[in-house]
């Protein structure tokens, strides 16, 4: 099935860096990491894959949806982290998926679980294949065979209630997809995760992503009304309510189940009318800690920016928001209803009084027109591009930095990113431990010099998830070791500080070491008893969250 | 144990109505319901109180924390619904608890479920003791000996985090006493269900409570940062954080848990700084359809009024609110930040486009003086009778109406309340299905004329939660045969259009059939399982939410 997608990367080819840009970031980035020669390897090419044999041969009545192709599998075999991209540059694809299953429907779904019970194959849902914490792979430590249940034909928006402002969607449907089948109501679910092109609303439920919302409803858990899921016991489906007090939430059992407990099929989720006022600006800060303070305040004012993301420095720098001299506070709001410069002004105050400046308040008119670019892509204001202004670029850096990233891995650098959660009372310690321990870690597996930066990207009243991006000179032949040793003292530093394990990027195979400490003992035994009840084989995603 | 509250019903009888208010009640109500002659029966005094037998003997080190007192045990009886009631006036306790036990702090609770799994008896997780719908009465197939473990003396905020704006309170903390005890620190919970002067921190997790805020963070789950709970298989906590996506949320099965899955000791819980600028009005609408669309525009608006109740004519007279002549839309606004008068003026515009009118809309004066009275019990504006507005005149009849629901009851009367949730598309055929059904209940029961009211008490963007009062002339011997009718109608209907079983009064007993058939059978086997892992004997609270 030809995707246009890159079997081993992110995206599209043709959406890739262009030379020049590719010379442009080699050179932003070479001084940084103290490493003048920086050019990419070669990507991949189709043959070039090798893999074992599958194991599988589908049923007459399934033969259509299953896949062979060396290409689709090499493409199911992993997610789109670092480590992945690693293993794809190296032609390591030792572990695919026996077969890729498409199938047309739900019932095809739930054929496809019963064919699995029978022959003891291993299913593993696939939205987008997005997933950076190992969420899609086959496990290493079972030889049973493996689909990787893709759902890429469940992608039509069913149902539009329009007094409620919700739709009935495809669990398989990506978000450009998405928005488009929305746009014709004026109506808009404005999720948008960094991995919107490429991710899927099941993904989303199945993760609970965190999207485009800095404030309010930042988990796409908010949005749901009902799930349908299929699992090896049957059909589970939750009614569509929009509140409910009723024992504890079927939803919130499924939301963050990263496909163990059921592969969701369809879901009725919340949407918004389209936005048509919006104000924006960008405060500067000359200390961290200050930006900390304003956006601390600004998330405990009850203005509920849509947008409200602190870059350090050198992040505003890294993304070509900013030259590096100031910290940066992105502020934007949105309504469908009344115009919002109050907002924003009282924003601004708070930036002022936080011992920041905003220079000039962008305030958009008053506008009616579609946000949405022709992949939607456009969270909260004119499309990229048009004004030239630090929130802009860095909006326009934020969708496109997973092709920066596999630019820059390709380019021999140790290329990751750390995402957890804290309360006020302990960031700021939490987050200098964090950096030191990671600054150790790079140090002690030889990625040195490095730069570490820091984003929040979601501002509670409570907290916030600072998000950190790092950037070293790689090994030429061990980069998956210094990996395995930054990411585990990071998650080490995370767990001791009162951290969560993730944010936003769920637990998959990646964090489990980290995500087996925070957890509480009986609530895993629960999630082993849950689990038997729909999946009493382990066939969904095994090893996922939990060991079955 | 002397708490000054009525051992048969609501609250204490200094603040219970007076001569003259039950005189002018009975005035008010008796045209309503054909009955000129409303007289209340005598309450039930000590000496009525006949109980069986205790069948537990404590061990000396828990003695101290056992009553087998009448009153106690009469008063743990039952909870505060109408059935609760008319059983206490026909001075029915055949099935008390054993014992009422009260332990000391956390430890005590565990020593006690050990105690309870060694003599196999049942506990009873008893908070402020003010369920509706039977959670907290003993068994009626169930032959083990039961406690009432009452959680009185974890009455305590054990914690401030001033910055992040979170405490850890002890889960029987009532609604007054967390007030006061946060008010020091200029801080509020503000969640302030109806129950709040009798009802705990620990009963409004275990039963998803809905409080305060008609928007936004309307259940009490959106304000839990972590948990802490005994079970029979030892403590479980969950980590504190202000987001998190690690896997699905340990928190979210511990809500609406209602006691069968542990017993809740503590937590930490998102508070706000104590509102300084607020505003309100009275949106008066003539036909219920237009004050309907209202209050969906309201909340589809992203103004997230703190208030925003929908009273139907009938509602607004019974509560002393209006006259009867018209709708009306309660509108506050709050805010610790910033003025709130152009949301307030922006939220007029919609009563107007909608067809109401606001004659005079409220502008409270910028302020910082405490809101909440002597028991803390003032959600959102001045005290309670300082403004003889149609919104302080509901809200005072709010927070008396269990007094007055008592008196009715002891005049004869069937009073009793069915609350849900339906999405805005169904909204209308549902509400007029759910009053249809319930006035052939009523008449078919014999309970007729009867007065039938609906106020819509919290509004989301894709729905609202309708909450019926009705009021009928009782039979003088079977009005529980009366209630079984109606209630069983009514859940009926709420069924079969779609609603939810229950919206903030919980499932408890009472809602049993309703909720047996809203949730997915999966869910529910994932549920036994869950009880399996922390409770094997299945000690705690059998029979409420789930067959053991």
């Amino acid at each position: 099935m030809a995707t246009g997608r890159r079997f081993w990367g992110w995206g599209r080819e043709e959406d890739a860096l262009s030379a020049a840009e590719q010379r442009a970031l080699a050179a932003r980035v070479a001084p940084l990491v103290g490493d003048s020669d920086l050019r990419p390897v070669p990507a991949p090419t189709r043959d070039e894959i090798e893999l074992p044999s599958p194991r599988l041969t589908p049923p007459s009545s399934m033969a259509g949806w299953f896949s062979t192709d060396p290409e689709d599998r090499a493409g199911h075999t992993y997610g789109k982290s670092f480590r992945d991209l690693v293993r794809a540059l190296e032609r390591n694809w030792r572990r695919p998926p026996d077969c890729v299953v498409r199938p047309p429907d739900e019932s095809g779904v739930e054929a496809l679980l019963e064919w699995a019970s029978e022959v003891g194959a291993i299913v593993i849902p696939y939205g987008g294949g997005s997933s950076v914490v190992g969420g899609v792979e086959v496990p290493a430590d079972d030889d049973r065979p493996v689909m990787s249940c893709d759902l890429v034909h469940l992608s039509r928006v069913l149902e539009v209630d329009h007094l409620s402002r919700a739709a009935r969607i495809e669990a398989g449907t990506l978000g450009p997809a998405l928005e488009d089948q929305l746009r014709p109501y004026g109506l808009t679910l404005r999720h948008f995760p960094q991995s919107f092109e490429f991710s899927s609303l099941g993904g989303w439920l199945a993760t609970r992503s965190a999207g485009h919302f800095a404030t309010l409803a930042t988990h796409i858990d908010d949005a749901v009304e009902s799930i349908r899921a299929v699992t090896p016991a049957g059909i589970t489906a939750t009614r569509r309510l929009p509140g409910s007090g009723a024992g504890p939430s079927p939803d919130r059992l499924l939301l963050g189940s990263e496909g163990i407990l059921g592969i969701i099929t369809e879901a009725w989720v919340r949407l918004q009318a389209r936005p048509r006022w919006r104000a924006s600006g960008v405060g500067r800060f000359s200390t961290f800690d200050s930006a900390v303070t304003a956006v601390r305040k600004l998330g405990q004012s009850g203005l509920w920016p849509a947008n409200c993301r602190l870059l350090d420095a050198t992040e505003a720098l890294i993304s070509g928001s900013g030259d590096g001299s100031a910290h940066l506070v992105l502020l934007g709001f949105e309504s469908a209803d009344h115009p919002v410069d109050e907002a924003l002004a009282r924003a601004a105050e708070i930036v002022g009084e936080s011992g920041g400046t905003i220079p000039s308040p962008m305030e958009a008119a008053p506008s009616t027109a579609d946000a949405g670019g022709a992949r939607g892509a456009d969270p909260d204001g004119p499309g990229i591009g048009e004004h030239p202004d630090a929130s802009t670029r860095w909006r326009a850096s934020f969708l496109r930095a997973p092709y920066f990233r596999d630019e820059l891995v390709r380019m021999g650098l140790v290329s990751e990113t750390f995402e957890t959660a804290i309360t006020w009372d302990r960031f700021d310690i939490f987050v200098a431990e964090i950096r030191a321990a990671c600054a150790d870690a790079l140090r002690s597996a030889g990625a040195w010099p490095a730069v570490i930066s820091c984003r929040l990207t979601h501002i509670y009243p409570d907290g916030a998830a600072p998000y950190f991006t790092v950037l070293a000179t790689g090994h030429p032949t061990d980069r998956l070791g210094q990996w395995a040793e930054i990411k585990s003292a990071v998650t080490e530093a995370i767990e001791n500080g009162g951290g969560t394990v993730t944010h936003h990027h769920a637990v998959g195979r990646d964090h489990r070491p980290g995500y087996d400490r925070q957890r509480p003992d009986l609530f895993a035994a629960q999630l082993r008893a849950a689990k038997h009840v729909v999946d009493p084989s382990a066939l969904l995603n095994p090893g996922v969250l939990i060991d079955p």
